[in-house]
């Protein structure tokens, strides 16, 4: 996709086209705006998330220097077909997304459920990454993955008062003033999106994915062996209070992928990227932007 | 200390002069240089180094744009008296020494044994910091400081062919390729001061100082609880292979200061800030040029 054609008013989630590939046997819904010198960066997104679940204050702001592909997995949104309970099967989509894009290589932003995929991604198709972002996630055999039955998380997701958007402030935010009021403006930077919305995920969506979670947090043999052969530079972004991935997931990933730099922001949880949204794309910027064979930039 | 007068070239560890301040009953030797509108930013040293261990790389680059106080503790290169055997004593000492300059309030760079006595300064005397930047460290009750019996910095430590900085090179930097290059690099720009030079600690030094690591790792009470009132934004910073004071200590601050970004480099020990100086000096200056009450940057 060249530089021209693209308005500044098309390259935002609040108003970019939803569109469809079909391939794989599969109709995947999609968006795709930005442009620039760089290779694409693919969105994996978070438990039940959507399209639409994408912050326009990350997206946009990402897309003004490069192309962003955001992507429904399959049974997600207006993806066809059913949610895979593992990860493996997801990241089998995925490629098989990217492979009917013609895209042979792009970066990647996994966040949460979407950096699971992205792990499993790079260690199938070692070549389809040139660098990952990782936010609030975990590698296999990690721990305490998205039990909602915690009562930090059960207490909001079981409270009838709460509507819409209105729980995720509370569940991605953590429980002070400044967490929250950033929660707030997060979710009206949400409903800024008016029309092409996609379906809302329902239960069959969250037990499927859970189901997914719960095989991710098993493993054989040594625990984080995999992660030693991936070469490609990672950043890895957590809130200090991510109460449905907890930040120690993430000293994991650092601690044993080969090339990774870690940060950790203070009085955030997991939606620590929409909070700091002005910090982590400048660092995302930087960090995508370097031509530097090692993580730190 | 106003910007006219100070020549580039006194603005340099390699070349700054040596100062002494008589005060509380001792002579404390110090440097200090650079310039600029921001408070001073006071250095506080790692186990066994002196004024002379200090990366140029690093004081040069932060003194471009703030004064910059190297600080010898006491029983320390060319300091009187005797090493104390716990932080408290070293903490009171280095208030001791900013009460002489007049100094009621500046940022501090605590690095290793210096970061533990920054946090107890901080607690002591919570208007005198602005912000602190903390390399390397551990809080009261972190665990495995400095046990130089271990296999990993035992052999480096015994080996009589190291000679000189040589083995800082081994114990600093990771065994790794790129490590240890940048490790060889560190120690020619540590040997570029060739005058004016701090005595060397000797095993008094280092004895008394392993006392006082002994003594931080002990606590009473709630462990970690001593964190929770510290307000100053601060920036932790770790290699993420630090054999010295391994990185889970760097975790236990940011989980328990309430106002504390983390950044891990990859493929680095425990002289990470020196390995990538430019990078580190980068955030730093980031860090500290920020007016936002919150750690981030």
């Amino acid at each position: 996709m060249s530089t021209t054609g693209i308005s500044t008013t098309t390259a935002s989630n609040i108003t970019a086209p939803t569109q469809f590939l079909e391939t794989n046997g599969e109709t995947y819904a999609y968006r795709r705006f930005g442009a620039g010198p760089r290779p694409p960066l693919l969105f994996l997104q978070h438990f039940t998330g959507t399209l639409d679940n994408w912050d326009p204050a990350v997206t946009d702001a990402l897309a003004a220097g490069r192309e962003v592909i955001l992507f429904d997995n399959a049974g997600v949104g207006r993806s066809s077909g059913t949610v895979p309970q593992t990860i493996a099967e997801m990241a089998r989509h995925a490629l098989a997304f990217l492979d009917g894009l013609g895209l042979s290589s792009c970066d990647v932003l996994g966040y949460s459920l979407g950096g699971m995929v992205a792990l499993e991604m790079v260690q199938k198709r070692p070549s389809i990454f040139r660098k990952m972002v990782l936010v609030g996630t975990a590698p296999r055999g990690g721990e305490d993955i998205m039990h909602l039955e915690k009562p930090t998380l059960a207490s909001y997701l079981g409270d009838p008062t709460l509507k819409g958007y209105e729980v995720l402030q509370k569940i991605f935010f953590a429980p002070t003033a400044e967490s929250q009021t950033s929660g707030a403006a997060f979710i009206e930077r949400l409903a800024q999106r008016k029309e092409d919305l996609d379906r809302p995920s329902g239960p069959d969506v969250a037990a499927n994915q859970i189901a997914a979670f719960r095989e991710w947090e098993t493993f054989t043999g040594e625990r984080f062996a995999d992660l030693r052969g991936i070469q490609q530079p990672t950043l890895v972004v957590n809130g200090v209070h991510d109460e449905m991935i907890p930040v120690f997931n993430s000293y994991s990933l650092v601690e044993n992928l080969p090339n990774a730099m870690l940060i950790v922001y203070p009085d955030a949880g997991h939606g620590s990227l929409f909070q700091y949204n002005e910090l982590f794309v400048g660092q995302v910027k930087s960090f995508l932007g370097s031509d530097s064979p090692s993580a730190v930039f």
